[in-house]
């Protein structure tokens, strides 16, 4: 079985993208399952219920989040509801939502699970204990598990990612909106990235408006952050293949669709 | 003409890499200039007078540093001597050191600098005023201009390769030590690309013994970081040709060498 | 001669408490200048014009700021007419506004400085090389050297303090909205003290709602930061005594207003 | 009954001072049960078992650490056997080492716990979450539980102590190594001070001779912090006094030694 993953997908130009691409990478890659990381999909700061609703109908099966989870405050009148809808699985007990869900897909059952790191970010649970338990329960399920690991630093995502070798299907990054280069399968079977990157803007800084950020480098004083909604446009996903009975992974190939990197159906 | 830049060199298993591979890829690629980040060539941790040596004799230009150039004391003994040697050009004046050096290969000038981020990385000086200044000196001597920018942050990256687009041949990032998919020639003529990656174990966490990172992870407790210095290498560099007359770059490729990316000549 | 300088004053109990206790202390303690920092007078995030105008009217001859500084928009309006307003000198160059200005007292002339400090806090130009200039620019014309570090570390501040013991007559901190009882002159003749504290309310956090504080700690949602508007309230103060002549500071006092510390005339 | 607590004691400077000034602050306040912070007592760096037995013979109680508490790598040789040594509560489970101990004088028990704040901290468990479970433990053998919160962010230690205000006895701050002057009995009965400050130099930074600590402010390059070993010292502390049945705070006294403020007994 296959899983297509979309990388951040950021305001309009991201949601654009994924209307657009989504069902040409449906129909090129026969993806059996298709999961996107939605926290900057409203104007780059967390996600609607509209455009939460817009990402299922458009072929998305789950949207993971990250560390712009709770920042449209709607997001807490819908989440309880939003049955696809995960948030970093280490968030403190108290807070709404979940971090983890299964998918039924004809007679497989995948686990899908959003964890977020700590280092350069808040202090949250710690990542490497949360998924030991998470792994635990969802084994009892399935051994199709897939993570969206949310971080900064590439020496916490691939020390994750070394973690949990062989005892999930896939971990890929997101976060740094940049996609790497790194996409191996592990020893043990687990694909790994450390960033699959964003979609959306091409030509603006992480998606944002050049301006805004070059002048707040430049003169350390406020500025208002706005998504760049003109202009030439990214997607950046990958496909990973899991052999559906060990949950093993076989494969794991990265997709750039920009300007540079034409799509090709 | 054509820049061979290799990402930070980790330890001895980097060095071999270096040692083994430069020849077949100056074989093959036929560059004009090849620079290599040197910040972690001493067991992970900064560099010596010996490895410099090495470095020159095995075909480099000049060395690149970071982060890690104070790590080895030595360096304080030999780099006011080391013509080729170069820090961040934004550590403090009383800083020993240059972040500039000219080298002229046949009837070319080329201008080397390196610079350091200041997101999740010490405070130092800034690099955008920094940078203005240095182009506004090398633009006398020549048009082809090659930076290393030395960063943790994919925002603070960017957002200096675009202020610098046009303005030098090519901005490369290097520090995560993963290599990212991202580069491209930016509107105005600079090849730009945020982390070329590493240089040494492929099996390791940044290039660190795996064991000892995920012990500080799961414990918090102190350890003692080594190279993995068994088993498997890789090498991560990028190749720039630009034009020798405006300086403008024309095209960045990204080179991988490791077990599920293996060389050819 | 003597200066009395006001800690953070925080939203409208801040100003009540000024407004209130100013007349009175300067009725007891007769400073020759009094000085406040202003960075969190509006609601806890920035000043206006109007705040501004009062704290002058209400018997302040000058305020400084701190990182909240652009909070209020207005500020850009309003503050290269606002000749008493001081932002931390050692922000970009390109920042409107200044770091030190001159007080005229009778006979004498008081440079008034505001610094900011970079550990835990925004990259901004390195405060010790910034202070050598402006000493060396204040030092033209007095020997009256008054110093508002702006800084959350411990151990920037006493760096700071010491770096400088001996050419200014007084350096005290703020930002951290906690007196310190760490008062002393230094053995050069400078006056110092790690933190005067916060002026507003007293069973606030920092002077912000502690719910809110609490909620974000305890869940990390986000939070809007209200400041405390009833309840009982608080002045932080130093009186630092200083030989004209010399510009030597001679003595320390603490003032410290609250309902545990009530006010004597 | 009452509780006399020292601030971090910092190298042999630190060491000489309790040696000679807990006998005559034993004789001058009568203290049920001395306490003191240990974590800097080697070299500024850990404590060693000598150390700590040296701390007992002298007159203290129990011994706080911080996060130095394993900067000496022989305390995980006898960690397990001291009885009186407590490290953070909140470090992660599998840490050696106990965060709560329990001290029976007279015919009082006495709960001492050791917390560490995490903002500008590395990431360990939630200091809150965990409180909650030590308190819930505690008060099934006593009333009197006195609590070192280990924290650098004032927001995060007041926090932390109107959070458990009414339920602990006192909870004192340390690490930032500057005493501070907001002691108070919290509405509820709780004794705090946001920090006790340290025991060691007097004319140092943080107890760190000065050059190092200037030297790598002005320049970032690499410095040897040594504990400044001649020259003046200070002791700082606190007393708190608690109704034994309640165990509800009455009072809470700063306590400072140094040349400007000498010990009368
Ligand atoms: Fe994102
Ligand atoms: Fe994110
Ligand atoms: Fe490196
Ligand atoms: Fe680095
Ligand atoms: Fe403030
Ligand atoms: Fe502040
Ligand atoms: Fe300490
Ligand atoms: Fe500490």
């Amino acid at each position: 079985m296959k899983i297509l993953f979309i990388g951040d997908v950021v305001g309009s130009p991201g949601r654009e993208m994924v209307k657009e691409y989504l069902p040409r990478l449906k129909e090129k890659y026969r993806p059996t399952v298709t999961i996107l990381n939605g926290e900057n999909a409203a104007a780059g700061k967390g996600i609607t219920e509209t455009i939460y609703r817009n990402f299922l109908e458009w072929g998305a099966q789950a949207i993971t989040m990250g560390n712009h989870t709770w920042d449209k405050k709607e997001i807490f009148d819908f989440i309880d509801e939003a049955k696809y809808l995960i948030r970093p699985a280490n968030f403190p007990d108290n807070n709404p939502g979940k971090g983890i869900i299964y998918l039924n897909v004809n007679d497989l059952k995948v686990a899908v699970i959003n964890m977020q790191g700590r280092t350069f970010l808040p202090a949250i649970e710690d990542p490497f204990t949360t998924i030991d338990n998470l792994i635990q329960e969802a084994k009892k399920h399935t051994n199709i598990i897939f993570v969206d690991f949310h971080g900064e630093a590439t020496s916490e995502k691939q020390a994750f990612g070394w973690y949990i070798d062989g005892k999930v299907s896939a971990v890929v990054g997101t976060h740094t909106h940049t996609q790497t280069a790194d996409e191996r399968i592990l020893p043990d079977g687990t694909a790994y990235i450390t960033d699959v990157g964003m979609t959306g803007p091409y030509d603006g800084i992480l998606g944002v408006e050049r301006e805004a950020v070059l002048k707040r480098f430049l003169t350390s004083l406020p500025v208002r952050f706005e998504i760049t909604k003109k202009g030439r446009k990214q997607l950046n996903a990958v496909l990973v293949s899991i052999d559906s009975k060990t949950g093993k992974a076989v494969d794991i190939e990265r997709i750039l669709i920009n300007d540079d990197h034409p799509f090709f159906a």
